[in-house]
């Protein structure tokens, strides 16, 4: 990109987003597990702007908590359109004399590369005033048109309702993400009017008052539709993720992932997979999961925040949460969870097992039923399991607890003391048995089932 | 709807379906989570007939079994074709001078809105002796045409087979669905004859009879052909399934509810969801659920009979059976089964348990591998636990027994006695220590191992 | 099929297929729980040809481990072209004067009756010298053309680079599955040339040398242009999987299955299923399942190996494992796990347990939480349930061991020695109890829980 000027970057997310009818502002909500906004502020960030202002408005706390560690957030109150949310940023643009990239805050999945395009028109020699990104929809007809020269230089803009059958007839829409210097921004800006039934200021307004004064504006043009369409409900919100996640599948297939079934398989924006890995059906990817080469991931297993060894399979109906380790070629089987926990090389914890705050060594092998009593109601604490170390099924480790290498805990035992390396340890109280008891409560409570079923 | 006339409602439901090859009656196999003709009945009770009769044949015990608490049941038998089916109601119809709808009890879709149209052009000035309810298929091909006027009154019904190259191509097809006075169904139904290959009598010859003799038949058309059309393989069974899921999802997210996958979340037909609550891949609804505001279900959770307060976390792999109730931010977490179980506000119970017929107080901790003994072969017994009371992990509660508040249970024990409020309960046998056993064992079987390997 | 020659096949088994990124030949990737290669295995073993040869190159060692027992391996190195591929089984088939048939081991779904085709062509009266397999797919444009005469006999085999504008607009192209006599056979690869730019033998190129001679070559064409394509990406591979998939589903609604959601349904290639089953959304079936009529398979059940009874229920969240035996009427509920176990008539397993290496009579109850502990890190070893025995939940029942009919485990007891018929097993320590305990931890744990805050 030519680096001859600066720019900054003006987002606009004032508006909640009534449709969604949510109490999460719009631009918070999830699309694979990363708020809209971010997915638009990762982009930006790959630009590294002079500045990045973020327009807040409805539920504006919600939105400073979100992005204020990387922009100044500018409050638009009361909000009255889309010019005049962006005018709201001239304070914090003061003495900037720079470009100016103004993006919808719904708007996912623009991409830097985009950013670099209008910017690049904006700086082309005819100087225009403003660049608009326009977009080709295949049904275009809900949206506001940009009217352009055959050298996408731009005649006018113009509102759905009040375009003509001929400007009906065009096909290049508005995407309402634009670019301008900042000075041209500014003035333009104060010049738009708030005559029309809303009584707002309207952004697309500073292209046509520039026009009219003789100025070149220009369109530049996105490569699909997707990439500049903003969230305004939670069926656009399912229809984004749709999208993101088979763009991500496909991804997975071109990159040797073998994926059995993959409309069941959800990723997350920054699931990483090696090559030769499987995934069964029904697997969902939370952030933070990385798998190595060879892993299988088998049926209905959930991942977050874990790291999956080489050759490891996990599942079906493994729990992976954050802080998961599998070391290579080990082994996690049904019904298990694990957290903040290492399972080594080798290990196995197979069946309706819970692992957390535990290190677990190389070729430990965790019985059926085993569970880590990590949490006292106040304190977390850790368990310690050597390597080879055979836990016994459905044994408590009461932590803090060691485990030495190669010791066993016999089945059944809830171990609240150390256990060391070759040791058996055992908790089991004496074996009681009643001959004939089962007989006689069985006769007894047949003769109540039967007095309850006359009674 | 004009109240001048009374009306009834027949239901023929006599066929099994063969081509279903069930052992299971055709009108009682399940569409969201509830039988065909329930979804039928459903709308007729809106209504509010005067009678309500259904025409059973095959499997009549399993038919009336399920609607007999609601409407008159009359066996036909032999079956000679639908004519003869609706002519099976003329008893139970006796002295009854008003109008009578008669519906195919194999289509679950068709809504009191349309009954209510039939009544109203049965019921207009140029009083038609029947009305027939049509529909208009993308693909018309193998369905009966009613060949109507351009004031759609009909000038005849025609089987597919019997029609002309003209009347195949026209559009109307007739549902089955129809309805007349009850005077003239029962003359023209005795002037029906059986005079066609199979020897049965036909409903819809009534429209020819009554058009013979000069008197005005009229079709009223269903908003889409998807409201009439009946189920007879478990192919249309599946289609008609998916049918009603799509709708209901767009109505989830219509109404503020997020689906992260819409097409693997499956509703039941009473699923009750608030607005802003957020559902995760992979979750089945069965009939009885209720969900308020702000809660989020997880992925692979399924809920039956359960009632999830606001800000509640489900899942992933949560099962709430019937009489599950969370209150405010309660948290069910993986591999968790409740039934007939109500965790107080706040409580948590976040792995691998089985809460059934307990009561848990607010802020209690259940820990991981908790069992509530509720069976002991002949009858269940009631678990309590008291407000922040916490549950050690791997702990067997054998009801009945309660556990008071702030009471602790220590992990892995097996309680059978109530224990008092702020009162530790520990049930655990001496730890028993074998130094170097392990060592010794593994020695052994490695021996035993290589010598299996040898022999 | 005209017997009066002998076949045999050549299957081309030697590129592993770069584009798959894959350590594992192509060939051995799995479609419906089988290998790609095996699912041709078994069409041409229908046939019993008199000879089966697998053209092996790259992973060799996969392949030849994969087939060996039922083809004679023959190694291609280096490889030249598929021509040269086939060269490569001259030896095999020295003194063989049959017909043979060469088909792409990387083509999982052409059928044994599309082979009988080719056969019978070649063994027509006007015997042609080559038969090619043609298909016609909806966008033709990639592939190879076969250009024909009316009467299907060849005019010439085409590649889509060096075909003229008329050629590529013909729709019939070379599936490159061919069969031709074994001495005409060897005597056209002969004199094939590698006259192109990869410098390499085509076995197409057959085709265009008889036809030069004068001898007649015809095509024959796939019914259905997936039979005969092959495996070339993790795409194509996921494509093929969900189109068996498809097949598959259709046929058991077919059959009187009922699919609550086919799409969320995967079967293996030898999943067997009497009519009225029901299988509730996502249920994936991995090889040797058998479900008896009446069964129903919940929701997030995850079957392999097993037998389930007639009118069992299965999950939600059951996972059955090869060995797994449900006999009539049993149950086994949520995040139960069974392998090598049988479950008898009536018996119930229905939440959180381990049942492996283990036999349950008739009736039994098995409580939540029941862990068979069938593995001390050496062996595995047998339980033995009886009859209507009850076992109470969360118990260990520590293998080899055997519970009588009728008699009842305790809930809570590890249970290491036989319990008769009849009678009561408990193994539970004394109920220990400090009497404001709780209450002074809890004082300890929020003074030391606000100095961590301060400090």
């Amino acid at each position: 990109m030519n680096k001859s000027r600066e720019f900054a970057v003006v987002i606009l997310a004032a508006g909640k987003g009534s449709r969604l009818k949510s109490g999460l502002h719009k631009v918070l909500h999830n699309i694979a597990g990363r708020p809209i906004i971010e997915h638009l502020m990762a982009q930006v960030q790959i630009l590294q702007p002079t500045k990045t202002i973020v327009i807040v408005g409805d539920e504006r706390e919600q939105v400073i908590g979100q992005v204020s560690d990387r922009a100044t957030c500018v409050v638009q109150e009361p909000q009255l359109g889309t010019g005049h949310a962006v005018a709201q940023a001239k304070d914090a643009l003061a003495g900037f004399d720079g470009d100016v990239i103004m993006l919808l805050g719904d708007a996912p999945f623009i991409t830097a590369v985009t950013m670099i395009e209008m910017l690049e028109r904006l700086r082309a020699q005819d100087e225009p005033a403003v660049v608009v990104l326009g977009f080709e929809p295949e049904d275009a007809l809900q949206y506001g048109r940009v009217i352009t020269h055959s050298d996408m230089t731009i005649e006018k803009m113009v509102e759905f309702k009040d375009a003509n059958e001929a400007e009906r007839a065009t096909r290049l829409c508005n995407s309402g993400h634009m670019a301008a210097r900042s000075k041209d921004l500014f003035d333009l800006l104060g010049r738009v009017d708030n005559d029309n039934a809303q009584g707002e200021y309207y952004l697309p307004d500073i292209v046509n008052v520039a026009v009219r004064e003789g100025r070149t504006c220009a369109a530049v043009v996105a490569d699909n539709p997707e990439e500049v369409l903003g969230i305004n409900s939670r069926k656009e919100l399912a229809a984004a993720e749709r999208q993101w996640q088979e763009l991500r599948r496909e991804e997975a297939l071109e990159n040797g992932v073998t994926l059995k079934a993959p409309d069941t398989v959800f990723f997350s924006y920054d699931t990483e997979l090696a090559a030769d890995v499987t995934i069964e059906p029904n697997v969902v990817f939370g952030p933070g999961v990385k798998i190595e080469r060879g892993a299988r991931i088998r049926a209905f297993s959930h991942l977050e925040g874990a790291h999956v060894g080489e050759d490891c399979e996990v599942g079906p109906y493994a729990r992976l949460r954050p802080g998961a380790v599998m070391e290579k070629a080990s082994k996690v089987g049904n019904f298990v969870e694990m957290k903040k926990a290492t399972l080594g090389e080798g290990a196995k914890a197979n069946h309706l097992s819970y692992l957390g705050d535990a290190t677990i060594g190389a070729g430990a092998n965790i019985g059926a039923g085993t569970i880590t009593c990590n949490y006292d109601g106040y304190f977390k604490h850790q368990t310690k399991i050597g390597e080879r170390a055979f836990i016994g099924s459905n044994s408590a480790l009461i932590a803090p607890v060691t485990i030495g290498a190669d010791a066993i805990v016999a089945a059944g035992s809830a171990v609240s003391r150390d256990v060391a390396a070759g040791e058996l340890r055992m908790v089991r109280a004496e074996q009681l048995v009643k001959p004939g008891w089962a007989d006689r409560f069985h006769d007894a409570m047949k003769k109540k089932k039967a007095a309850e079923k006359k009674g």
